[in-house]
């Protein structure tokens, strides 16, 4: 079927299959020259200059430069047509290839530009965009300096479809897709299972707080803050390592640059041998795994968001840094912070204890190990020989937690007397204790926030950044 | 720190770590007689006979016999000690490895059994378990002929963490997690990117029908009924190829064997360039991937289900069979099932097509496409060629449905011309029907149930079996 230059395709309704290959752009190379090529992409800018229109073709980080010239292979009609279509709009182009003397240094292909020869609009935007996206882009502080707009976040939050096409957009959840990948492929190297836990619990477990309620047919249900029991259960089960990635839910009213009320749990729990810091080893190898694989693999994506976020790069040891949590006060102490022994650290603690350890061990992640008793969870082991602490860690990226973690109590008498002492409602525990009546072997694990994990690499200060679809006391939209 | 045989090691405490290996029973093979070894595994079965007690040792689906008698190596009341542990305990045992005679039928590890030396109890097993492990994987037929017990579905669900011991579930939820993981791979490989998508959303998309409220601090909220419209605003966003892996929300009241009311779904989307049988491409090509790697890396998981469960092995084609809605119909009818050519397919229905496209193509999975439009979602592209049907599809398993997909409407008009006409409140879809009005791009997409893909292609009857812990309308717990 012979296509008009004018003619819109890509109307709702199936297409005719053309006999062509669409080439991406990010082929666009000077071995192309000369070829004459199909491609779809969107219209990133378009300017009109008398007889000409220049178009700049855009597919996620990639972009090239396109002219539509009245001559040969284009009329007046269709330089028109080009140059009246809206940004953003998504078109089929048939042009060559043309190496280009100067290099193109607005484009991500700086060899080659393409004139165009045929132009379909397979999708139109409305004219006028919610945001721009050179503005959503654009590094804070360059905005108020050059007089140009800056885009706010919740402009950009309320606008997701569009601000997620930005270049440090794709850039972000692309990293983010490789976190999750190099996790899992990690721990099912070292033998672990993924394991599928439910979300809809019956009870809330850790005593009721922080925990949203959901209608379930004629009674109520909770949604689970953590799969930490579910997980505990596989390992009672026999399941030896055991991990999963899921949302978890927190009904927490903070509205903070680093808590949402739903967030991507990365989670690890396993059963150990003789001493619960074979549980931290695992752990802090995957996570080094996960920050080699970034490393690697993920240069370009680091290097996009740094154009707008600048930090510096991301620093860890080998092995990993271990602290105990006495170690930590005294750093504290000395820098000037007064805390008792067993009083939980505070956020600005967390962090000032960051900038300590990293001017002392030159590395943005570390394990604090060994934290009092009285500020964990009553399913956390005491500590055999010091019964004020407890053998449980946090870890931490450029001072902030990214993971709680312990070994737990595998006995269901101790985590009855535990449970008693944190005032539990015993009944509401029930299937969990009675899971370690049958036999449990000793072991730990923790959760990693997937979202915190890409924020703090890439030295972003907010986690809706790195959540595709924030969820926050106040924001449920998109 | 030397250890008396009859001291408990494994108390709530952390452990000292002794210099020992603690070898694997899947490694306990001839070439290791003699040899002096420590093993930690649980006490599957345990008999006593005069001088002797003989143990059975599990780990997961692997068990050896263990043999502690009075002699060189132990007192009598060491034997009297081993006697008694409780089934399902979990001790540490040195133990030399000795060649057997005779084939051990009863065990994994047949050629050799272990002559005890010393024995710790690690975790004690309460005496009376909830049901027994042979009982849980004798297949129904055999323990009503042979006046043996066999444990209803109830009994193993209410504890599950007993019933996830046996051999068939652990195989079972082997094989889920291979599922899980050939979906990633494949579709990674194929340029798909992982997203996560929000489960709490502010409005019931399609209607407001079958969805769970939740509160949310001042307000109420939803659990989302799949990602479908995230995914699709992903791809209004440029990420071009995507999938996910999450639990999505049901608030049916069905009390079938297929249906949960949570369960995790395997989702993709994706634009296409000329047609929206690429997508159904896309996603047979993943299925039969998924297929193959259980056949070449999980035969023995699936034999291991098929000793309690007996069925046919699981049979595609390459490509897979894609049969027209109406050449579906035309196979019932010829069957002699009354229907009109715009009726759904009931369940019953459903089944026998499977049945029939058996016997004349001799697969197990085949793609329904074309499906009339009256019986599909309001954003589901009708066909342009027939206004009656639509551009969706349903893929099948031994004859039922585990995928339903279609080609989105990706005009901002027409959806919600066809919102209109399936009485949905516009402002409840707002932002969803806003995403496509700054250029879409053609695309389709699907979603998979994992629960129904394992029960299927292992040829069980319950979903109940391969979901961890199920919920349905009338189990919400463990």
């Amino acid at each position: 079927m012979p296509l008009s230059d004018t003619e819109r395709i890509g109307e709702p309704d199936s297409f005719q299959q053309p006999d062509r290959e669409l080439v991406r752009v990010q082929d666009l190379t000077p071995e192309k020259a000369d070829q004459l090529i199909w491609l779809r992409a969107r219209v990133h800018t378009s300017r009109a200059k008398g007889k000409q229109c220049f178009l700049v073709l855009r597919q996620q980080q990639f972009n090239v430069q396109a002219l539509v010239a009245v001559g040969d292979c284009a009329s007046k009609q269709m330089v028109k047509f080009a140059a009246n279509i809206t940004k953003e709009s998504i078109v089929d182009v048939e042009a060559s290839v043309r190496k280009v003397e100067q290099k193109i240094e607005s484009c991500s292909q700086q060899d080659v530009e393409l004139h165009i020869e045929r132009i379909f609009v397979i999708s139109q935007a409305e004219p006028r965009l919610p945001l721009q996206l050179e503005d959503a882009v654009r590094p804070d502080g360059e905005g108020e300096e050059e007089g140009r707009a800056t885009v706010n976040q919740d402009t950009k939050l309320d606008n997701r479809v569009i601000d997620l096409r930005t270049t440090t957009s794709q850039a972000i959840f692309r990293l983010q897709s490789g976190v999750c990948q190099l996790f899992r492929d990690t721990l099912t190297h070292k033998g672990f299972v993924e394991i599928q836990t439910p979300k809809i619990i019956s009870a809330a477990s850790e005593g009721g707080a922080n925990v949203f309620t959901v209608s379930y047919f004629k009674t109520s249900a909770y949604l689970a803050q953590s799969p930490q029991l579910y997980k505990q259960m596989c390992i009672c089960a026999d399941f030896d390592k055991v991990f999963c990635v899921g949302p978890v839910f927190r009904a927490e009213d903070s509205n903070t640059h680093r808590h949402l009320t739903e967030f991507v749990g990365l989670d690890i729990e396993m059963a150990f041998n003789y001493h619960y810091h074979e549980v931290i080893d695992s752990i802090t190898d995957t996570m080094v795994q996960i920050f080699k694989g970034l490393r690697d693999n993920f240069q370009t994506e680091i290097q996009t968001v740094n154009k707008q976020f600048p930090s510096e790069p991301f620093k860890f040891l080998e092995p990993t840094l271990r602290l105990e949590y006495t170690e930590g006060v005294a750093m504290l102490r000395e820098a000037g912070v007064e805390m008792g022994d067993e009083d939980d650290l505070s956020t600005p603690n967390e962090k000032l204890l960051g900038r300590l350890v990293k001017e002392k061990y030159d590395t943005d992640f570390y394990v604090l190990d060994k934290y009092p008793l009285a500020v964990r969870p009553f399913y956390t082991m005491p500590d055999p020989n010091n019964a004020k602490y407890s053998n449980s860690y946090d870890m931490f990226m450029r001072g902030e937690e990214i993971l709680s973690g312990a070994q737990r109590i595998h006995d269901a008498q101790l985590l009855t007397e535990r449970a008693t002492h944190h005032q539990i409602d015993l009944e509401k525990i029930k299937s969990y204790v009675d899971s370690f009546r049958f036999g449990a072997p000793p072991h730990g694990g923790g959760g990693i926030g997937l979202e915190r994990v890409c924020m703090l690499y890439l030295g972003l200060h907010n986690v809706r950044q790195t959540s595709m679809f924030p969820r926050d006391p106040k924001r449920l939209t998109p």
